[in-house]
């Protein structure tokens, strides 16, 4: 029975020419492209921190959504979880993405000890397990909110007081623990303040040793209980805090290069944080690839002009082609998917506005997987970069690239050969061009 | 016999009254703190390319200085290069330098070949020979030009033309014989062009494997010579190019450990390029320092608010007295040294002016490494960071830092304890406060 | 006779299902939209500078085009302007382009004087007089380049030095005549170094003074020759300077008011110079609208990352069209057009690679364009926004607005009408998808 | 009876050696400094919201400041409002600060009505007359919070809904009568939520009509109650909003000009603003002072890299140095002050971090002042430009300035005196050298 929050319980495909506010119109489930159906290339997943659990508050102001399930409409705590729950798996189902993801904090009242935040955690795990079997909708990945809390203000595996190591990585077996047993696909980390507001009080050396041990703890534990996901590390360069050690994929693999994780430890890389950090969602994305560390994707974009995290629903179709484009390059996602970490603007305050935003988000992932699908089938990107590394096929360049060849023996070969190489154009606008045909 | 380019042969240090433009206030090099000479201690050199190569364009205008060296004003290259390098030495003579460091494209003409370059070069080396036994000056390091000719435009080591390659590997070469020969006490490698303009052209794991083999190559080579210099790698995020590979310390530190060579190759940090990373320049001093590649530094500021490099002469002593205690704890500076990659204002047109910046930057370090050693020998901060983190020194702590504790064995222990911690202040305030006291 | 520097001399329109990398896909000027042709509509000006005078050169490297007419292939200056003109009018004329624009200094040899200026731009304007006159290629603007030269390089209007403002004025009012001569729709400044480096050699009023003085006398002088075109203002932030006065719309209706110019003179708005400001496009674009002053575009795209002008042809549709939108929305271009302020990437070597870029540009102008004109067709925005303040048509509420009640009275109405206004949903993701029907 | 919350009652000036961090280093009110005691320039001002409201949240993380006075401490709202400001008037009296700062919502319990807002008001503000005749303590500015509430989400003056702009305006109406009967200096407007979060639901010009019949409302108000204070409008470029109305100086200067507003009212510059909206402090300070509306200003910091509004006590003395000096130049503060608009970082919990905030921000801006009022007796960069704009003082410079001359006349004069100026330099190192001789 529908807690009849949302003004419908089922979003349709309509296709291109529907006017319904509440319908789909490019993204069909069952539409197959490159041998596949949509849903399977796209594996959705909404966020159930900010579309729940989110009051709509920014630096500046305070509560705007007005749900039942808050604090200032319902005061038993358990209740409130368990009308909140309905109406999130309400949400799933009626949009059918296939995945969802959650924090412990989401999801389950803060208690007053860590055993009963345990002791909470399990019985929103037990009613999850009840309504993912009622509904098909799967566990794309959990995690622990590990920054939200006052005891976690100067980190939590990063912290200066032993103590709330401790505290974060019982956290962490625990909200593993949940994820194994709703058999989430991956396990995510995000380090919200693993980083710091100043360096006068922070020892860098020793935060990186308890971030790193934490980390391999993570793994260990995964090995141990037979939990077959991914573990995942989100990249952010800062906010909140001034400066954030998992700033950008390549921090990220040197990381986890030092800590001789690089081939345990993934990450899920989003295009708000990318863009934080300076780089482009493509560049994130292909630099994974290039490293071998690609997993999953928080499919939100940023305002590329503020400076801070807007987490908004994807809506410009030629960049989420590009980046699909890098995923089917990358082999597509596997145990990774399509997970929106994004937030309604606060002054949207009307429940179908929750729908609207996720219906334009999936649209617009949906044809953009499309253009990128065309693009990788027509093959002209490649093509075009294969001509244009061509000459390092040949075997005198092949032997420079696998040291055959030392600085003294290549510069004997310039002289000898008097190499003065003529550039050739990037013929980058006509790139972009070609692009433009399928988006 | 002085050209008369400057107005004067030698700056002294006259002290802090003195109102003279032309004198040092603060930097006197025998100075003793810390048990060493200021000399010493900073290890001034200045930056060859802007002082006497650069016109004073940018991207709306052309040259604006007017220097008799230059090609409006002498026809004859080699004549040129000649009256170049002997205001340069007249430069770091008045002002007192112990180093210099340049590019081979700052000194020599460009010829029609390779061969032609080489030879260019050679006959410039043996003049800075003379010039260095005459007047000590020294040399921090030597680098090679790989960015500013066409050939280079889609980068060097990361050309997707192989001949390009091999002309960057011999001039290489080329720059750390003559680093060699003079004596240089580094060789740097700024990857100018290498990185890429758009995605749609790149093959990021070709083009690492590329870099990676160039350094290698750069690795043997230093050891097959002889040479005792460091190696240094200098990162920039972007600028020329949209993206450079060389991002920040985080990412060189992934790219070396990635292809062995991170006991190998060293990082020269310039202020001006933290900036542009996103980072402080402190936190990229820490960053290296915890990661054991800490080398030299480029100490020029950046405009905070200017998305380019400005490559200004520093002048704000609390900011460079910060980044000299990030050094000193690092161990100070061994082979690495100070160098000025800064150049005046384009509107700056007097040579005088030329001094004027220098004096003003080696005033400003003078003071901030005499701030910075102050400090260390009050030892507050150091003792806050002890306090701060005095629990993990505890015997159970380390028994979690060092792995003899997993996820679930400290979960027990939290529960068993009932571990709730209670934040502490982080006393960011009273820090800088403290350092207040210093500059 | 074609000077053969292009592989065509048309480019055709073929349609969306061309492969035909030199053919527009959407761009057919014929083309009735809103009861106007698209031609008519776009008014696409192309840009003779960045075509046709830039080398390639950026901050770390020198010229990568290799045209004909530069100095190190063809000496004699004013042959050299001659076949530039050629082949920049058979661009013009394979593009199909209405307009196109110009400063001095890109059609003219620097002479040594301004005489020699004045007389060599006289010959050059005599050659375009008869090239327009043959092509029916349009002016849609003139402008003086005041910021290449070094005597500008402390500003031109604003200069310390009465001679420099003597000579900018002079200047002016050559290009203004040449202007003139031509049919020109419009005269552009913009002021490259209208603005400062530090503050601490600048007197703010004093340059405010100068450069109000400035733009009256070229109001006034449009007036005396009777010159019916509209003066343009072009804003920017900053670059080549730290700081530029006409910084954004915003501010330079500031100044025209200031001056008492609001009513004569106009904007010309660049989505490059409008980002770097820290706005939209259509922010600098509506701000315009609203305050009366909108004139012209330069449709030339920023890289949202790179921190300084970086001029692209246009690509991202959903972008331009909201572009579009606005200016349609603002009564659509008059004398103004849609000029392309935008550069190939310096690795585009190819002479087609210019023909692709505009192509791409105008291909994405004629979809924006016509994706705007279905959403004014469709009314769907307008309606939204009728909606949203349809309370401020009640009469209490135009008393309010009209200044019938001061702030007691208004107190008085709120505490007696019991006064709490609920809030409503501000539906941005569902105008957001509402857009997405059409681009 | 001291609450005891601090653990002094008074902060002493102990002089540069002291080592107490609890005690003043550089100011000391009775210092004579220009002829005027420090006290009297500075006028520094504490604001009651960050340091005695915010609850140490960040938009990651929630309450981590322990203040007895909070909901989760004390239930009775008003009796927390009590106890709040025992604690503020103790913190200003043991500063020993001439002024504080309010919003409404600071110091009254939000109440259900906007009479009982009016009547919660107005107990404190009776309990504040007290307290500051029995402190001596003063108001330097009154202000009402129409931006935290959810009514306000969409606006206050500028929202769609009238009924929120009569509830702003009554609001207003009602903070200044309390600012009035508290003899407060001044009244501030920042418009928190005037301004949009997209274009696509938002009409400029009506928001713009809305905006500029408020700010007349109030200016009539002012007189009409006879406030001879100043209204200060406090521009800010963006956050929480995606667009805020008054961007910078610039900006509101426009507005206030098109609303005949420019006489009335001035402006509360912020250095975090500034440095927002891309602009330097001195910047905001020298443009307000050229164009005459100058006020007041928040002397907090912001950090240069992080994009929001960080709110941090200014500890830099050299810049804070430069922004004296604009402020002396500008004739001083004369119903302005020195108001820290600045939070502690929230994990600095101890009650004491707040004085040591303060303390700190105290010291350098005594600091920077002195230094200022030293560069303003020496008369070195006022001399140096004087001496850079001398030749606009010619008979033949001001003919052009003031319009004796059109374009024509001073191009005849270009010719006939063959006008070529040669630059000459802009000594920008030479002058920041000099600076640093008083920093």
């Amino acid at each position: 029975m529908s807690t009849g929050f949302f003004s419908t319980e089922k979003i349709a495909f309509e296709g291109e020419d529907s006017r319904n506010p509440l319908a789909f119109r490019h993204y069909d489930p069952n539409e197959v492209v490159l041998g596949k159906r949509l849903e399977d290339h796209l594996r959705f997943a909404c966020a159930y921190w900010h579309s729940f659990a989110w009051p709509g508050g920014d630096p500046f102001g305070g509560q705007t959504f007005d749900r039942p399930w808050f604090p200032d409409r319902m005061s038993d705590e358990m209740a409130a979880a368990n009308l909140k729950a309905d109406v999130a798996f309400e949400m799933f189902s009626a949009l059918g993405v296939p995945y969802f993801c959650f924090h412990d904090g989401d999801v389950r009242p803060e208690g007053d000890s860590f055993s009963e935040n345990t002791k909470n955690l399990n019985v929103i795990v037990d009613l999850f397990e009840k309504k993912m079997a009622v509904t098909g909708v799967k566990l794309l990945w959990g995690t622990a909110n590990l920054f939200s809390h006052r005891r976690f203000m100067s980190g939590a595996a990063t912290n200066p007081d032993p103590d709330v190591f401790a505290y974060s990585a019982a956290t962490i077996k625990t909200c593993m623990d949940a994820t194994h047993r709703l058999g989430g696909e991956n396990y995510v980390l995000w380090g919200g303040r693993e980083g710091y507001e100043t360096l006068l009080n922070t020892d860098l050396a020793q935060e990186d040793q308890q971030m790193g041990r934490m980390l391999n703890m993570v793994v260990d534990y995964k090995h141990k209980i037979g939990f077959n996901g991914t573990i995942l590390v989100e990249p952010k360069p800062q906010e909140p805090t001034k400066h954030q050690y998992d700033f950008d994929v390549a921090t990220v693999y040197g990381f986890l290069k030092r800590h001789g994780l690089e081939k345990e430890v993934k990450v899920n890389i989003e295009q708000g944080h990318a863009i934080l950090a300076g780089h482009t969602f493509e560049h994130e994305l292909a630099t994974a690839t290039a490293l071998g560390i690609f997993g999953s994707v928080d499919m939100n974009r940023n305002d590329y002009q503020s400076g801070w995290d807007t987490d908004q629903f994807p809506n410009n179709t030629p960049e989420v082609a590009m980046a699909y484009y890098h995923i089917l390059k990358a082999g597509g996602l596997t145990t990774g998917g399509t997970n929106f970490d994004a937030k309604l603007r606060r002054q949207s305050l009307d429940p179908d506005d929750l729908l609207a935003g996720h219906i334009g988000a999936m649209d617009t992932c949906a044809r953009g997987l499309k253009a990128a699908a065309a693009m990788m089938e027509d093959g002209g990107l490649q093509k075009a970069l294969d001509d244009r590394y061509q000459r390092w096929t040949a075997p005198d360049a092949q032997k420079m690239l696998n040291g055959d060849l030392d600085l003294a023996q290549i510069a004997e070969k310039v002289i000898a050969e008097d190499i003065n190489p003529e550039p050739s154009s990037g013929r980058q606008e006509i790139l972009e061009n070609y692009v433009n045909r399928f988006v």
